[in-house]
C-alpha cells in the first residue's frame, strides 16, 4: 500500500459502514432491561419478558431491515469504481434516516398497536428506501459505477431497492387501518423484491 | 490502491468487526454508576462497588465471550478468499445474537441467581455459538475458502466453535438446576475445545 | 496487501472515521422516546412528538453539522500522503470536540430558547470549526501533503472550514440576542463557504 | 486489491480502533444533561454548568488518557508486520480495561473527592497501562516486529508506556491522600514519558 492512503470511495464506504454498525447495535440498548426483587420468582420474570414481546420484535424486525439496507448498500458500492463530491450528500441524507431508526423502532416499540408510532416508523422506512433507491441508482450510475460493471448487474441492482419501499408503503397504509398488524407487512419485502427483479429482467429481455 | 474499491470479502468483515466492537463496548454502559451523597463515606463506596460484583462479572464474562466469538469470526475469515452473496444472511444472523448480548448480560447481572435470567443468557450463548458454527463452516468451506488454505486448518477451525456449544449447552442445563453458579460452567470452554481439536486431529490422522 | 498492514494515514483516517461515525449516531439516544399509556389517543401521540420538535431540529443540525465536518475531514485527507506523529494532536483535539457534541445538541434541545444552552452549543461548534480550520491546514501543508496535489485544490479545501466558523460565530452572537432563532443562522453556512471560496480564487488570479 | 482480503494483523488493528473509538465517543453519554424549567433563568442554568464540572474534568481527562493509550497502539503497531494468534490475547485483555474506562470515568466524575472512586479509576489506569506495556513489548518483539524496524525505534517505543504508569501510580497513591487533587498527577505524563524516553536513550548510547 505504500504511501498512498485509502481511495476516496473506500473511506466514504467506511464511515456509511460504521454508521449503520453503530445503528443496528444501539437498537439493544433502548430495550428496558427488567430488574425484579429477588423473591419475584421464575413466573413473574417469564411475565417481564413477555411484557417485551413487542421490544424484541421492534428489535428483529429493526436489525433485519438495517441489515437488509446494509447488503444493498454493499452491492450497489460494489460497482462503484470512482468517487466524486456529489456522492456525499446523498449518502449523507441516507445514513441520518438510518440513524433515526433506533428512535422510531423504540417508540413503536414502547407504544406497540398505536397508529401514530406504527405510521412514523413506517413512514420513516417508506422515506429511507426513497432515499435508498435515490443512492442506488446514483452510484450504480455515471461517473461512479466501474466499466466492468454488465448493464443487467446494474439492473438488477437498482430493481431490488423497490422491495422495501412497496412493503413500507404497505404498511404505512395498514397503519392507519390496524396498526398492531401492520408491522407484519414488512414480511412481502423479499415478495416485492422478487417482482422488481422479474419486471427488470423482463424489460432487459424486451430491449435486447 | 488505484482507483479499486476494497474487496466485497472485507467490507463484511469491517462491518462484522463494527458490530463486535459496538456490542463489546456497549456491556459497559449497562453498569449503573452508583452516586452516593458527599458525606457517604469510604464503607458506603465500598458497599455500593460490592453491590455490583454481579454486573462486574457479567461484564467480564461477556466480554470474554465476544471477544472469543471475534477472535473465532477473525480465524475463520482469513482463510476465506472469495465472496458470494449467500454469506451474508448467515453472518448477519450470527451478528444479531451478538448485538443482544448486552440486553440478556444486563437482564442476568442484574437479577444474579434466578433461574430465568441465567436461562436466557446461556440459551442465547447457545443460539450464538450454534449460528457461529454454522458461519464457521460455511466460509471455510467452497466457494469462499482459499485455495491455499490447508485441510487441516479447515477442521481445526471448524472444531473451535463446539468450544462454546458444549460449555453453553452445560450452563444452560445448570441455569435451571442451581443458577448462580452456572455462569462459571463457562470456564470450560478451552477444556471442550481442546477436546473437539483432538477429535479432529484425531480424524484426520484415521484418513491418512 | 502481503505482509504489510495499513498505512499509519489510514490508521488515523480510520479511527476519525469510526468517531465521527459513532458521535453522528449516538445523537439519536439524547432524544427521549415518549412512552404514552394505552388508552392515550392520536391526539396525545401527535403532541408528544410536537413537544419533540426541538429535539428532532437539534438531531438534524447536529447530523448535519458532523456530517460536514467529516465531509471536509475526508476531503482534507484525501491530499495527504504522508504522516508524521505531529498530525495526532490537532486530530484528537478537533475529534474531542466532535464528541461532546452530542451533550451540546441534547442540552440545547432539552432547553430551546434559553440563552446558556445555545451559546453553549454555538460557542463548542465555533471551537470546533477553529480546530477543524487549524487541522485542514496542517494536515494540507508540508509534511502530509501530497505531491500532486494542486495550489488550487490547497487553497480551497482551505478556505471551506470558514463556511460553519462565521456561520457559528453568527450564531454564538445570536443566541445573546434571540436565543431561539440562533440555530437557523447555520443556514448561512454554504454562503460564508462560497464568500470564502471565492475569495482563494480571487487571490489566486491575483497571484498568477 | 484483488481477490485477497485484508491482512490479519491489520484486522486485529481495526477491531482495537473501533474498541477505542466507541469507549473515547461514549464517555459524552455518561454526562447528564441538565433539564431546567422554562423560566430557571441563565443564572440557574450557568449554575448547573459549574455542578457538572466535575464531568466536564472527567470527560477531558480520559479523553485525553484513552487518545494517549490509542496513539501508543498506533505507534507501537506501525512497527509490526507479522501476525501470530498469540497476539490476540494481550491485546483483547487491554482492550477490556480501555472498554471499562467510561464507568470508572463516570464514578469518580460523579462522586469527585471521593477516594474510593478516584482510586478505582487511577487503580485502573495503572492496570490498562500495564496490560499496555505487555502488549508493546510483545508486538515491537519477535515474531510480530518488522525487520526493518531500528533497535533504536522498538527501544522508544517500549519506554513510552512508563508515562502512564508511572503517573497513574502517583494518582493512586495521591487517591488516599488527598483525593480531590489526584487527577492533577495525570499531568506528569509527559514528564515520566520523557524520563523513560531519555533513560532508553542513555542505555543505548551505553551500549553503542
Amino acid at each position: 500500500m505504500g504511501t498512498e492512503p485509502a481511495h476516496p470511495l473506500e473511506r466514504l464506504i467506511f464511515f456509511s459502514d460504521a454508521v449503520f454498525a453503530i445503528a443496528i447495535t444501539l437498537l439493544v440498548i433502548e430495550i428496558h432491561v427488567p430488574h425484579l426483587p429477588p423473591e419475584a420468582g421464575d413466573l413473574a420474570h417469564v411475565a417481564a419478558l413477555a411484557n417485551l414481546i413487542p421490544a424484541f420484535i421492534g428489535f428483529f424486525i429493526s436489525f433485519a431491515v438495517i441489515g437488509a439496507f446494509w447488503a444493498g448498500h454493499h452491492r450497489a458500492f460494489s460497482l462503484a469504481r470512482h468517487y466524486a463530491p456529489g456522492l456525499l450528500l446523498p449518502n449523507l441524507t441516507m445514513l441520518c434516516a438510518i440513524a433515526f431508526m433506533p428512535f422510531a423502532t423504540a417508540y413503536m416499540s414502547g407504544n406497540f398497536g398505536e397508529t401514530v408510532p406504527h405510521a412514523l416508523y413506517n413512514g420513516l422506512l417508506l422515506v429511507t428506501a426513497s432515499l435508498n433507491l435515490r443512492l442506488v441508482r446514483k452510484v450504480t450510475g455515471v461517473p461512479y459505477v466501474g466499466a466492468e460493471a454488465s448493464v443487467e448487474e446494474v439492473a438488477l441492482t437498482r430493481a431490488r431497492p423497490w422491495g422495501v419501499i412497496l412493503a413500507a408503503a404497505l404498511a404505512l397504509i395498514m397503519s392507519f387501518l390496524a396498526p398492531q398488524w401492520s408491522q407484519f407487512a414488512l414480511v412481502t419485502i423479499p415478495l416485492w423484491m422478487m417482482m422488481a427483479i422479474r419486471r427488470a429482467k423482463a424489460r432487459m429481455a424486451a430491449a435486447a
